[in-house]
């Protein structure tokens, strides 16, 4: 099964009080693509500008993606983003952010990609989310992340897209923004009535919420006493998620739940350190040790 | 196996988005007991005013609780709460606090009582609860909960009693607090390192932490649509916990871990109505069935 992930690469400066980052790779598809690349091959969409260090990719493609549809245009500049946490890990301020490239054309899709089966459509706006998806008619599983500033800005190009994919992954206070409702299991629910057959709503530290036409389940986060940095931990999550039933083709209840297990591994090794450095080393038998810990710190 | 519960019962006026309730039966002691008695008997030390209407009492006599430790106080006062609760059902607001009666003596601890062998040293100031639990000396396992005040005020009176319980109950603003660790993962760490064997992070809608010297634990909370009154689900979480551990004579890890996962089922129900509405008409069957639909819900 194929799997396919439309998102932003960026260059990332960090500040946290671990340590700092200074231009190390990074943005969604960056960190969905990777984090599903432990579990099955990844076709990824974005656009960078001429001055992306070669380094970047050299690190890339150590993982298991096709970057085919990886365009570098001439004359553009990569997008940039600075973002400094707090003492408390789980705040962060976003202290610069140069859209650059991903403010122009999107980047075209190749032909060979157009029968994805699964497709991951990374946070930009919903109008873009629309124009990809219609790219890959014969999917059998399309997944939108999304944002508080489309919430806000663009609801009904939103609310349009919500009709048209499976599922949806998003944060507890944007699931509250869309929906009104400060519950986040009736939040859930009602996203269901907007239209996707399921939504995972991330809580950060704290886990995440699944709500699907055929249950619901909660599933903490790993207890991870490494929190180095926290930069990309709801993309690596969302490409372990979508990596593994891609792997499974299984996006039943039951199977989508198991996927929620192994996207919570993977982002709980991501935030061990800076960039890609953890996945970088990262072997697929440490996601299954960290997975049958964590399975046994659920029994009772 | 007995287990002992000292403790405030109070009377309580509660603002919720989802209705008031006037001058009900509150109190930590009140919602511990009524959740533990699921699980075994409950011997309670506590003293009201001589304004405690008799209908609380009623209400508690319903529950196995042996009331030989609550004392009538003539001339004195119950203690007595306002609180509000924001839209959002996780913010509250005290409005008002007459401590009463809480500012007076302790209540005398009945000497039938001095041989129980699980203690809860519910939440008041330090130096009381070592007092409390000295006249347990044949105590099996002793578990204090505590809050931000006695962190900020007797931080030296708390280390104390830290070195002679077993567990500790708190929050995770508390548990941050107590350690100057934002991450909750070290700072369960550090509270291991002043004493108790095992201690319990409450984190209200995202479940709890258990760190034991034999283990670690994350437990998400039961994905509740029904929440009418938070008051007291901690309480009734940790009662639901300790009338477990009591009943099954097992504080081991997997002992422990097993008695959260129960407190969280008690605590999903309490707050499924104001005071103690729901619990009064709960039934152990009731907790059982939910906790098999939350065992489902962790497996993967």
């Amino acid at each position: 099964m194929s799997l396919i992930v439309t998102g932003s690469i960026g260059i990332d400066t960090v500040q946290a009080p671990t340590g700092n980052a200074d231009e190390v790779l990074g943005g969604s598809a960056i960190y969905f693509a990777a984090a599903a690349s432990f579990f099955c091959p990844v076709r990824l969409v974005a656009v960078v500008g001429e001055d992306c260090p070669d380094s970047f990719m050299e690190t890339f493609k150590q993982f298991n993606v096709d970057l085919e549809g990886l365009e570098k245009r001439a004359g553009s500049k990569t997008f940039r983003w600075v973002g400094k946490y707090h003492e408390n890990m789980n705040q962060r301020d976003t202290l610069e952010v140069q859209l650059n490239v991903l403010a122009e054309a999107a980047p075209p899709v190749p032909e060979s990609y157009k029968d994805s089966k699964y497709v991951f459509l990374a946070n930009t706006d919903p109008v873009n989310q629309m124009n990809l998806l219609k790219q890959f008619p014969t999917n059998e599983l399309a997944v939108a992340d999304t944002m508080d500033l489309w919430i806000e800005t663009q609801k009904d190009e939103l609310l349009a897209l919500l009709k048209e994919v499976d599922g949806l992954v998003l944060n507890d206070s944007e699931a509250q923004l869309l929906t009104g409702k400060s519950n986040i299991v009736e939040a859930a629910e009602e996203i269901i009535d907007l239209g996707p057959r399921f939504v995972v709503i991330k809580k950060g530290e704290h886990g995440a919420l699944l709500q699907h036409i055929d249950g619901r389940a909660a599933l903490p986060a790993y207890p991870a006493k490494k929190v180095v940095d926290p930069t990309g931990a709801g993309d690596s999550f969302a490409g372990g998620m979508m990596g593994y039933i891609t792997a499974t083709d299984d996006h039943s209840f039951a199977g989508i739940k198991k996927a929620i297990a192994y996207g919570t591994m993977v982002a709980s090794y991501n935030i061990e350190d800076f960039s890609l450095n953890r996945m970088s080393t990262l072997k697929r038998e440490e996601i299954d040790h960290r997975l049958d810990v964590f399975r046994q710190m659920l029994q009772f």
